[in-house]
Order: structure tokens, then sequence, then C-alpha cells
């Protein structure tokens, strides 16, 4: 268990490093960020940081030297890093989360074994696979690199009668995984708390809204059925004791209706504090940030319940120029990330507006999942 | 007025100047720190600091060309320093504002000239003023410097029969100010905000209670009767407006009874964030500190009503080691300010419980002061 004075460690300087950061701080910890980008916005809150490459084990083994901890902002920290981290100081979440969360094909067939129910896959490793996969799957299907997506990057949707030569060159003939249409009604997610002794806490499911790839909206509670939000973290702790995780993490989900039943589908795990968490900086009584440091220093769990309905929007790219107006709406939480250039698709912050109209605060669960 | 990326000059490196720079890093801004102590607290949150003496001209004029504003943590900024910075870039709040709060005699005088009650008071400059002011204002009464009093430091209390030539001389002989007693029930505070342009917005007036004269709690909503705190609001109102304010700033009252009436009196304001208003940061939908930056930034002030009834308790000295404890309370918010040795009489972090019953949250008055 840390003790308040203790160094946080943080690999990655974006604005969840930064965020994770604001929030170490705010118990009395302080902050350490080791980041190849010369501009990290996380730089600017910590007590420490070095400019350096993630394989570069000289800087590693000075910033290692100096932490106490070790935590990051990204699932695709190389393994070898994290191997030589977790080697010298505790590393949380462990290399295992890593291992299965950086890998969509190992990531799936974990969640599979666990007896989780995934849309439809297919390992890719060559043409002959794709079309294999496709005779099995069906289309329309997406194909996606193994490795190192995000926000819709690494990915292909191959439609009825699309060329199957074209789509595996424009991923680049990478390792890839092609995974069967879903056709969900909506997408939530659950964000989770784990520490290394098994406590567990989960936020009220969300409710994700994307444009061009990218989270647009995350609103709760969740248009969801009580079972279906029941079963969603239900998963949430099955993924995470069997990850033995530590930390914060997300589980992405499809919804699926049938008749007037709803079932949850994982999409993705994120081994982090998660853009979909966001709104609990202001509509929870603990930030997934707070949550986050606590669960990494081995402290109590904080207190999930949220302060109403809440609803929390990305700005991107030129959104954020609206700045000022936002500042002036009664109740609307800005948040900016101290980035300077607002190019296109770049998460530049974000805003929660949260209602505390006594009915929605009378909805909290009651406990449910803590 | 500020734009997101501009820089926070902050004089003082303590926990106030520490929370300003976490509320600007929210907002997107960057605080750069300025403080002769090099363990400050306030450097571990900011993207530059400076280690300096507030005399040091050289290190001020530095400071000066590399922000935008300049605000404090303190009001023993001194006067020198102030009007050197203010030459220089906006200082918010200003010279005004430092000049009269620094000295309780022209703060007294100040308000008084207002047509706002104080406690009685006369100047004391040498043995026979003290007799002189004894005499008219009657024993006990307070004997006080004018500068650089807090937190009970450099006061020293004259019941009736002790020796004057004593105390006078364990003031150490400086310019003093003697404070006839006032029997009150409580003492109170409004923290509120005023942007340059007269904008004004004041909290609910907190209930304050000491212990060897350090804050011990404050507690929303306070014990008084309606009346009471609309006077209150509009004496902050006004002393605002008459200091041409910038920015956050308090004035602690005493309550006093008469038969069932309560009159407020002004016991001091303090013109910067105030230990008082640390409740907002988990009890109000803007903290202080994210009001103190928008103030000073020329930005909208942000809405102040209450999320329900809350409860600051200050950590002094040894009551930091409850850390884990208070941690593990549900609805507890632990602020800690990452010092490292807790002395005797130290202020090492803060908690915030916020109770939200629906009746609590519908006491919230309707925007009154806003």
């Amino acid at each position: 268990m840390l003790r308040p004075g203790s160094v946080i460690g943080i690999l990655g300087g974006g604005q969840l490093g930064r965020m994770i950061a604001l929030a170490a701080a705010e118990l009395g910890l302080k902050a350490h960020v080791l980041c190849p980008d010369k501009d990290s916005p996380a730089f600017h809150v910590s007590a420490a940081h070095v400019c350096a490459a993630y394989d570069d084990f000289d800087a590693l083994e000075t910033f290692a030297a100096g932490v106490d901890v070790v935590t990051y902002e990204f699932e695709n920290v190389p393994l070898a890093t994290a191997e030589f981290l977790a080697a010298r100081v505790p590393l949380r979440p462990g290399a295992k989360a890593l291992a299965i969360t950086q890998d969509r094909l190992a990531e799936k067939s974990f969640v599979r074994d666990l007896g989780i129910e995934t849309a439809p896959f297919a390992p890719v490793d060559s043409l002959a696979d794709l079309e294999a996969a496709v005779a099995q799957l069906g289309l329309p299907a997406v194909l996606k690199t193994r490795r190192f997506g995000y926000d819709g990057k690494g990915q292909v949707m191959i439609r009825p009668g699309e060329d199957l030569t074209a789509a595996w060159h424009a991923l680049g003939r990478q390792s890839a995984i092609l995974e069967g249409f879903v056709s969900f009604v909506r997408e939530v997610s659950v964000v989770a708390a784990r520490r290394g002794d098994g406590a567990f806490c989960a936020y009220d499911v969300t409710e994700n809204v994307h444009r061009e790839h990218i989270l647009h909206t995350s609103t709760v509670p969740a248009t969801l059925t009580a079972e279906a939000g029941r079963k969603a973290r239900a998963i949430a702790r099955d993924i995470g004791d069997a990850l033995e995780y530590e930390g914060v993490f997300a589980v992405e989900l499809f919804v699926v209706c049938q008749g007037s039943n709803e079932r949850v589908i994982v999409n993705e795990i994120a081994p982090r504090v998660h853009n979909s968490g966001h709104w609990t900086q202001d509509g929870a009584v603990t930030s997934q940030f707070e949550q986050h440091v606590r669960a990494i220093a081995g402290w109590p769990l904080g207190e999930v319940s949220r302060l109403g309905r809440a609803q929390m929007t990305n700005l991107i790219g030129a959104d954020v120029h609206d700045w000022h107006a936002l500042l002036a709406e009664p109740g609307t939480h800005l948040h900016l990330y101290g980035k300077e250039e607002a190019r296109a698709g770049r998460k530049m912050g974000h805003v929660v507006r949260v209602s505390r109209d006594p009915e929605a605060c009378a909805n909290i669960p009651d406990g449910e999942g803590c």
C-alpha cells in the first residue's frame, strides 16, 4: 500500500495521463510522467517528467528508480517495456492485462474462453485466411489489425461483393482478425475498478455514441434493461478477476435486441481509464481518475454513486473553439487538455453536463456491483 | 480575457496556490508559481516554477515576462512586489485590495467607511495609545499587530485587570490595533467572486468553528436567519465593489444575537481563496478555485449552487495520519497537500463530507446573490 507522498509513474503524457496526475495530486501523491512527445499535456501538471522513447531502457531505469508504482494511459506500451519496469517496481495494471488487450485475437479468445459472448471472429494471417474467414462469418465484416488500432484506425469494413484482396492490402497485409458484423442497437460501456485483493466497483453503465469512429457522447444512465445492466457489470467483474486486474478498466459492449430482450456482447477491453468514464469527474462521487489512483495505490475504492443524469461530450478539433460559450452554460463543466493545436480529429477537451433533478438522484442504483 | 493555453502566475506555493494551479489545469491553463520555499506543494503541479524571494526583482522580471496574469495565495505580498508586477502584467486582485487588507487598521477603517459594522477598534502606536484605547473600548479586548497576523499569530487577548505594559511588549511594540470584544454566538464567512466588470457571485454562507485560532470545520448551510444571510452577502458585494475586486475573496463575520434578531459584524477580509471555501470542491457545482481562475481570466463565473449539506474539516498536524480511515469513509473526499512533515498546527489537508439527501438539495437558494 502506498503512503501519501509516494510517486506514481505514468507511461504516456496525453490527456488521460494528465487527468491521472491531477487526481494523484489531490490525494497528496506525486506524478512522474514518461512520454516521448515533448509537448505532452501531462508534463504541465507533474512533479517530474522525462521525455524519452518507451524503448529507451536507460531512461526507463532512471524512471523506475524514482517512482513507487508504474501505471499507463494507453494499452500499446511495448511488452518489453512493461516487463523491464515490472521487474523493478510494481506495474499496475500488470503485464498480463497488457499482453491480452494489445492483441485483438488474444483478447477476443480470452473473453470467449470466459464463456462471455463476443462478435464472431477468425484470425487472418494471409489472403487465404481472409477468404476462409469470410466464408465462415459472411459479409459485411470488419477486418482489423491485431495490434495498434484505436479510434477506427487499423480497420477496414468489407461489404458484400467487395474485393478481399483490396481489403487485405489496405490493411498492409498485417496479422489481422476478421470480425463478423453485429447488428447492435446501441453501444455501452462499463467502467470499473479492481484492486489486487479482488475488491471491485463498477460505475453505472454508460451509453456511447460515436462519430467517425471517435467517441462523441457518453450518457448515464444508459437506455438498458435492468437485466442487461446487471449482465454487463457481471461481465466486467469476470474479466477483471480473470486478468487479476489492478486499476480502472473499461469494457465496451454492443447491445443487441431479441424481441423485448436485450443481450450484451463484448466489443473491446481497455486496460486503463477510459473516455467513456469522463462523466464521473462531475457526475459521480469519485472520478474514474481518483478511483484508478486509489486502486493502484492499494487504497479503499471510492463511492461510485451518480450525482444525477450525466452526459459527457468530447470536444474534437475545432469543437474546442466553443470554449467560451461552454463556460457560460450553467451547470456545464469544461475540461481542456492544454493542447495547442486544434487539429481535425484531435481530442482537445470535453464537457460534462449534470442534471441534478431529484428524480435522477433517486434512480441511483443501490450500491450494486460495489 | 485570457485564452486557453494562457499562463497564470501565482505568488505563493502553499496549498492554496496548489489548488489554484490544479483548477487552472482543468481549464486548459498553465500555472507558473513563484515562492521562496523550495519544498512548495504548488511546484509539483505547475508547468513552471521559480524558487525566489518576493523581493528578488530580477526573478520577478523573468516571472512577469512568462505569464499572462498574476494572482496570489496570501495577502502579505509586499506592496513593492505587487506594484512591480502590476506595471508589467495584470495583477488580479489588484494592489488596492492588497494595500487595504494587509493592514488591519486600514481594513477596518475601509469597512466602517462603507457603513458596515465592525468590532469597535482604535489604533495603537504606543503604550499611551493602548491605555487610551482600553479606556475607550473597555476590556476584554484583543491587541493585534496591524500587519502579518494569521491563524491567531500576532495577537494577544487582554482581560480585565491584566497588565497593559506586558501586552504591549508581548506584541513587540509594533503598530497595532485594539479591537473591542464582540460577544458573538458564531462565526460565519461569505466566499464570493467578482469580475473586473462587476459580475458577482457568492456561495452560501458558511459556518466556521476554530480550534486554537485555526479553522477546524466549515459547514453549509450556516445556522443563520435568512435576513442575516442576505445581509452577509450584501456586505460581501459592497466590499467587492469598493475594492474593484477581481477574483475570489472571503469576508469573515461574527454573528451577534439581539433577542431573536441576528446581526452580522465584519471581522476580516481575505483577498484570496479561503480555507472556509474548501467545501466547494465537492459540495458546489463550481469550486472556489475554478471560480477564482474564471474571475481572474475574465471568464463567465460558474454556478455556485450547493450539491447538498457540506462540511469541511481541516487536517492539522497529526490529524493527517487518519488518511486511510478517511479514504474508506463513503462519500468523504480527501484532499492532501503533499507536505512531508506533519508538524503541530500545520495544515496538511482537509476532508469534505457531503450529504446529498434530497431535502438538503431542495434548500439550495435560488441563485440569490448571483
